[in-house]
């Protein structure tokens, strides 16, 4: 009885402007559970090498996230933990201390370093594609929820993405790089060697 | 000493694509404080109407935020608290629960209500422009973080934009868009006016 | 015999930057007729509720519109009649008066109304996101063709979506948001029950 | 009373996503008259060349369309007229026979036309950047309203374009480019002078 | 051993915000030479009309282009050639002199003329969609590298999408459009005809 | 005396979509040579550290690229020289090589190295955001030509982000990022130092 515009009723798809994109299928039957996850309620398993885990709650979890270009992540901090210099390809990134405290910075294109330490309920920005960081130097596990303006923004950690591509970057490239001796390329290369 | 592109040293506006837009200056002398905010730490007071208080930490509190396109909210909720039915006008949202549980929903261009019983560390999409609301059905405070893909979304509460809206939407325009009598129109407007 | 650049000759697609998106296809074998809709040269009928009816003229008409980003929609009011409080929430709308004479309205996410009572071969614009309507206060009908920015804008009729989705929103949160009773929430529900 | 967000009351900024482009300010007090205009009511006059008109209703006539992204123009043609061919550098062109019979078509970017006689109330399109005309063959004037994705889409008339610049385009460039004599130039030229 | 984000190893498609647009496909299984294009590195034939030839190398050619948004073409000049008047709707154009000298130049929409004479290693830029031109006037050959922002620019040479149509742009639109008589039209047509 | 839409006449700011970004003003009297550089047209000097040198082509040299998404850079190498592993924040990158012969590469973020040897004419693409490097291993000078979709894409060369920054990253974060002691970041923090 409503005077509502000529559309076909009760067509999913019109919920999103919807694009395959990522490689995902943009779905046409969706459910609130594609909308929906879990998996950022508990604490991720931090007794690895850099003693931090990043969790991601982007598309490739959250299927209605399709086209919409937000997303979330958890990472979680052991004392002393790093999560090491990196960057988002495709969004910039804002967090929300959920526990603990850090150690935050980014490096801008002009070489100057923005670093804070923030506590619970603080946030801190990271503006896109910046080289950044965050460091636990608590004695207690730390935590952070973090938002990108993409749904898949992508990371590259410098150190794994120079010491530990496949096939390897030449050692020579990596030597001039830093200007340091080759055999000290193969030392830190050995440190990103899968296990 | 390094092969350095050659750009103006030292310069901070490089930091950001930078434009004036929503009516915030673009900085060129940032500092850490820029990318920062403290306001989401504690719990927003919610003895009001609605049981609930919206905290943004959006461009208007972040200046590094600007030109960045994202931003956080913090919303609480007393027990039966309601966030009630509105727009973001220019963003998705993507909420995560640090405290409590809610009953969450969005309705499509279509007309179907997604919905979900949502609890501490879950997650719901909203999706860009899409009337959504949150409620908290349980006996405690609940509490969430939410990102959007806008450094100011904005948001339009129903309710209040039709009912009190200044100057006023006419009677005759909500009592025949409701199918309500212009009584029933004049007590809602009473229930929204200023005190 | 012309120095043209090297493309596949006589290739449709490079008409468009041509995306799968909104769920229609891309064609690659256009015709004249893909460009060309006839649907928006008659009245709509008006015998309806609001005394309104929206005919769109969008991809879903219009193949070659796909990835466009722009469409029409043709709106008829009867003496009387309301194209009640909607946003479309992925598009700015531009209206210009084909026949008779209507008050027009929008509301700000900061609660201003700004309305005018426009003629025939004049224009409004209503931002995007934005709460607005149009009514024919006049004792002959009205017609107007009004533009969007977009190949598929979406409409979110605010009574429909709140009073008939499918499945209901919750009356307590509806008695809640507007602030009346449970039996005022099933009455304006029973208004907007099919029939 | 009602549960809003914290931001600055009644601040007009927030209307707009507002930012100074195409050389428009960024207006901070808007009355409804920022998003109207009466200029496209009455036929614009076709006594000239080419017998027709168009009259613009963009961001230089309706402030409040800053950095929405849509704009309308009203085209009018004498029995006879011609809107010659011409691109829009910046927009899609969607357009909506008010009166009259005009043929229309544009090219691809692979040489094909596309062209179609439309009457009153019938629609056609003309895909982003690419040339095309309307030509009234019929004994009525014949008007329409156009829209575009674009605050302010530009236009470049090929005729004028080519043979009309300031300075102009070099007789030997435009001899080569129609593969025509130099004098065959300058009478071109010769036509498109001011008078 | 590293801490890395939870993401599907080795998978290919995160090295793209791939989407399926202008027809191509998005490949999952890209190698170098996905990247890579050699097609550029010899002149091209110019002993045509217009002694000029346009080379592309977009994503028709380098598939790994697909949504990155940037492409190159090389364009070759015979002395005295013209690469003659034409746009690129969905382009800007930044021109690299690579051999010899030429005769630039673009108008705007408000029918300015731009041009300026440029030598090996210099650079000029042609606003996105408007009408431009290159021309050898030098007794040797010329070539330049142009980038586009696009991954397929598209390209309409005036004369040829005006002349040499299929179907034809009727006599009587270019007769009244270059104000020339049928005759002309009929003239330039027969020079722009396939041999 | 041709039929021309209602424009300022003569107004030049229509040449572009014109914003005021990245901190450049919106010029409004444009020439030629705002269009125009020469800056590019002679080797750089290589004779630094890594014996490579970058030479921007962007809106800090050419004011009429403002808004225009597009920009060029020039880089030579020497013998042995390399432009050591970096990103552009902010657009994607095109090479096409004017001399010698290059080791070209980059880094997805799933950790896969993409790499070619590309000579004089060829052409290789660096997807946006992502970490990539040029090195000369002939025995001749090397250059090239890229092409960004950005007027300012912004550079990191990972090397001088994370080890020469002001005011530093702490050591104990760069020694538990690439697993080497502290002795080992002072040391290459050492050879980034100014000379």
């Amino acid at each position: 009885m409503t005077a509502k515009s000529q559309q076909k009723p009760n067509s999913l798809f019109m919920v999103l402007s919807c694009v395959k994109m990522n490689g995902y299928a943009c779905k046409e039957n969706f459910t609130a559970d594609d909308f929906f996850f879990a998996g950022l309620s508990k604490p991720g398993l931090t007794n690895n090498t850099f003693g931090s885990l990043v969790t991601g709650a982007n598309v490739q979890k959250i299927p209605g996230l399709n086209t919409l270009g937000v997303s979330f992540s958890r990472i979680d901090y052991a004392p002393g933990g790093l999560n090491p210099p990196h960057t988002h390809p495709r969004a910039t990134e804002i967090a929300f201390v959920l526990d603990g405290e850090l150690e935050v910075g980014f490096i801008t294109t002009t070489g100057t370093l923005y670093s804070k330490t923030v506590k619970k309920g603080e946030i801190f920005v990271f503006p896109k594609g910046l080289v950044h960081f965050q460091k636990n130097n608590g004695k207690v596990p730390a935590a952070v929820i973090v938002a990108f303006n993409s749904q898949l923004p992508g990371t590259q950690s410098i150190g794994a993405t120079l010491f530990a591509a496949v096939p390897p970057v030449p050692d020579y490239v990596l030597s001039q790089a830093f200007q340091i001796g080759t055999k000290d390329v193969q030392k830190i290369k050995s440190r990103f060697a899968p296990k």
